[in-house]
């Protein structure tokens, strides 16, 4: 895990990563979450976007050999491409599922048997979609040799999931370490950390309780 | 509208465009073809998709001045970020719909208001999905200076709707130039080309004098 207290100020100062303790995001799955993720607005400036990418071409030497880059659709694919343009190697994406039409890619582009793919993320939350796309590699079958994304929230369940598929995986930088910057910078106040802190612990207990304290206000 | 033959020959050898006058493919529009294009298969060619992209680089030229690119999601996507970057410019790209959850974005990342944006595109076929993509930029409200895409079948239809969006467009190959390079390079015979060229003039009546013919084969 890198702590990239730099890309973690320019994710703030985007708005890629928005911390809003006191008014919840409503995140894809339901659950409501203090914290909200948007890396994409990173590729609007061409200054982090370059960054971004110099970060994972010296980041990628922590991984074993690898010879070609995969990205996860559709957010990794930006990173993806600009790594592999970086690194001179083959680039393909793949879908967390297959075209309704078409020739039902999960794989668009190529990736050769026994390839050896290091996986490009945007975001890691609990690590399923990355994972998803792992195991699409490995069905051609090819080696992965880890997954790199910008950010993770650092939840135990990715850790774990991670874990399970024997899969190595580093982010550039983490929920943590924005933490630290949004105190820095006075962006969060000191009793959110606490609830950050707990958030961070158990993201769905905390949406659970965040709900029926909604609820109990509103009766 | 460029006639790249180099590029054309590579699409034909690495199977980005194929011709199978004699087994037509099946399009997503349920249209029967005797041509389909990949041009995500260019991805896994470092060189190609260099060349691709410094194409790209020189053929911009041709359009007015733009300070934005977006491309069409999703295989406009890798084009226009490797471009985007050559170009030290901000990108973005569009969907055709709406995420079905999140923030409900046409639009990822972020196109300012009145940017001049040119709309990178992998293929134009009927040119809808580039035409759709226009109109989400135009509603920003952003200045749309043209569409550049790698490949177009050069169909009536999709020279009609860029007329009528009053889009200019750009391809840097297209399909007579594949054809001539197949003809060149024997992998079509020359009565193939008649079947070819009813094709292009009216897809739709082909599709449907194909299905008829089949049909009445298997009575």
């Amino acid at each position: 895990m890198i702590n990239n207290q730099i890309l973690a100020s320019k994710l703030l100062e985007t708005g890629a990563v928005r911390i809003q303790p006191d008014n919840p995001f409503t995140w894809a799955s339901g659950l409501r979450s203090p914290i909200y993720c948007d890396n994409r607005v990173l590729l609007s400036h061409p200054e982090i976007r370059t960054y971004v990418i110099d970060l994972m071409a010296k980041v990628v030497k922590d991984f074993e050999f690898f010879d070609t880059i995969a990205g996860v659709a559709t957010a990794g694919i930006p990173a993806g491409v600009l790594l592999a343009d970086r690194l001179k190697l083959p680039f393909a994406y793949v879908r967390s599922k297959p075209k309704e039409h078409g020739r039902q890619n999960l794989i668009e582009g190529h990736i050769r048997e026994h390839a050896k793919v290091l996986v490009i993320e945007d975001l890691i939350s609990t690590g399923m979609s990355s994972l998803q796309a792992v195991e699409a590699v490995r069905k051609i079958p090819s080696e992965v040799v880890g997954v790199l994304a910008i950010f993770q929230y650092d939840l135990a369940k990715a850790k774990q999931a991670f874990k399970e598929a024997i899969c190595p995986y580093i982010t550039l930088t983490n929920f943590p370490t924005v933490l630290k910057v949004a105190m820095d910078k006075k962006l969060i106040e000191p009793h959110h950390m606490e609830l950050l802190s707990q958030w961070s612990h158990d993201p769905i207990a905390w949406s659970e309780q965040y709900l029926s304290s909604q609820t109990s206000m509103s009766q």
